[in-house]
């Protein structure tokens, strides 16, 4: 059965730190399909990289294994984790990458990796995700059992994300992400809004107002602003055939505030 | 037997975009094999996208299927396609992307996708190449009858290309695509010039005149200009072992002209 | 039995070049696992393709085929290799990329690509990457005898490497490579230092000094620069959670000097 394994680094593409890893893996089980997120998190982003993580990996297949390299801090003195939820995999070090993970999928086991006769380099690494995570990747994909890769741990990190503060007639949340085509995603959900968005209320985001909830990208103006539910399930700011970060001047962590009317 | 599915889309690699997309194919079918071309068509450039596409479309396997996702207008009023021809399928939204190959190609078959049981969102839809592109694609690979998609569309959108004018002693052209070498790619084709390479002429573009059509990259000094046939068969203006764009401060659009001595 | 074909290119990720080559090798051979290694080594940038190259190959299961195109040097006098080491095959143009290989490898046959059957356009060609290289790997991976596509070679170009001037208590040596990090990858490897680095020294990177050898990136204060033996056994100056080339305003070619006290 094919096996499939995504990978989310920070590594880039100019290098061959990625090629090196994918080797690895490839040589302990050539059977894998290795598919290839994104390698641009942005170096030490660690709330990116759980963002992204938590917007793709429940669209894999079962038993997808999700290697995730987002500052190994390779030396220092964090854990490296396997974790088992009920479909998945995750593979990483133990940074807070993991936190949306933890909030959304139940999470059956958490290891530290720690047997070194399924690391590639038994002496100290400066490549984790080589040394490391590719073979323990790889050795998981035959079907070795997890419990061999190291002794239970209680716990993983999470990130002090920031939430958004509910009252009875406003919601204040902040922009936490920022995508390719300038879109600002909040950290409001669905879920926030619960119902809010059935009566009429404007969001302010820097001095400027939107007076409705979009159904799509099209519902606006050209250039002009717009708000709408996005594909993740989160309140986004965008602009027809625009950039809404350039338009507003937006940067992560910016406020945006929905008040009823 | 493996299916093909080739990704051109202006995702970009930053995002998990590709990522979601991915998954959701290889849900429904973990036997197809995803074959990346390029996820940086600028936001919203269909004719770069269009241009992508018909330059490497034919040369990917029988039966590949080509998912194009430039500028999907989510939302708005244009129609999502599949397009039979007698090698390959193309899905994609109908904007003008599918220009080149409605020229090149003998479609046999048009239908717009409207059958939202294959949807993996049966609601509206921010993210058409997740919720629709994405499981259409996957399930035609799996052999799905292509009229279960939908019905029949007569026709798709064609861009208004600029065309070459051709004249007895002379062609005016255009560039129409500029590539990461700088090398500038025109809209005068090998048929275009049916003949005029093999008599004396010069080709002017800027204030810069080339005197003859070399046959390769290296068919002149060193950093100087050069004009040849390139490998998909339009006239491109080259440098050796510089960039002709930055050499000629050209941009797309810029106008070259072909006389005849 | 899967087989590997690494792809190790100058082409970008913006333009179709790497699309093309992908469906020429699957169309001759759809078992193929292509695995991107980089596309964005910089136009004409030889000894990075060279450096890149040996820093990945040897993870790979035995048998990979890794084809290398950094300026090709299409029409130019330049041969095109296959080389075959004792797990390998290589495939790429005669210019220098070759290089490391010839030193940590063990070369069995070399060969000059001439025999025009396999190619995919006998005429004059300027992309040979799609219409030789891809259909040599293709048809490689099927089995066809090395001694089919060309007759033996004696050698291949290396490339005049810079390399460290080692006296008894002083080493001096350049900045070969840049990675994503900003990390300072220098010429002096771990057998270069030969011991060096058990006694107590120190290294000068323009005006400034470290005092050690670290074990890992974490093991200086935070933004402090720091020296270490890099996963590719190569000194590699750099700073804890920041840029060495930004804290030193490093580029390739700058010096540095280890001096035993």
């Amino acid at each position: 059965m094919t096996k499939f394994v995504t990978l989310t680094t920070d590594f880039g593409l100019n290098d061959s730190y990625v090629g090196q890893v994918k080797g690895v893996i490839l040589k302990i089980n050539p059977n894998i399909n290795l598919i290839d997120i994104t390698h641009q998190i942005p170096a030490w982003d660690i709330l990116r990289g759980a963002f992204v993580l938590n917007s793709f990996y429940k669209y894999f297949p079962k038993g997808t294994i999700h290697l995730v390299v987002v500052d190994p801090t390779v030396g220092g003195k964090k854990k490296d984790l396997l974790i088992q939820t009920k479909d998945y995999f995750f593979v990483g070090t133990d940074n807070g990458v993991f936190s949306f993970i933890y909030e959304s999928e139940g999470i059956k086991e958490i290891l530290e990796i720690k047997n070194d006769k399924f690391f590639l380099n038994k002496e100290s690494s400066t490549f984790h995700a080589r040394d490391i995570f590719g073979p323990v990747v790889a050795y998981l994909s035959w079907g070795v059992e997890i419990s061999q890769f190291g002794p239970k741990a209680k716990d993983c990190i999470k990130l002090n994300l920031p939430l958004p503060e509910i009252k009875k007639d406003s919601i204040k949340g902040e922009i936490i992400y920022i995508d390719r085509f300038g879109n600002l995603i909040s950290n409001i959900s669905k879920e926030h809004l619960n119902g809010f968005e059935k009566r009429e209320f404007s969001i302010t985001i820097g001095n400027r107002k939107i007076e409705k909830l979009s159904r799509s990208y099209f519902d606006a103006k050209s250039k002009q602003l717009l708000a709408l539910i996005n594909s993740s399930n989160f309140l986004e700011i965008s602009a027809r055939e625009n950039r809404a970060d350039i338009v507003l001047g937006a940067k992560i962590g910016d406020k945006l505030r929905i008040n009823l009317k």
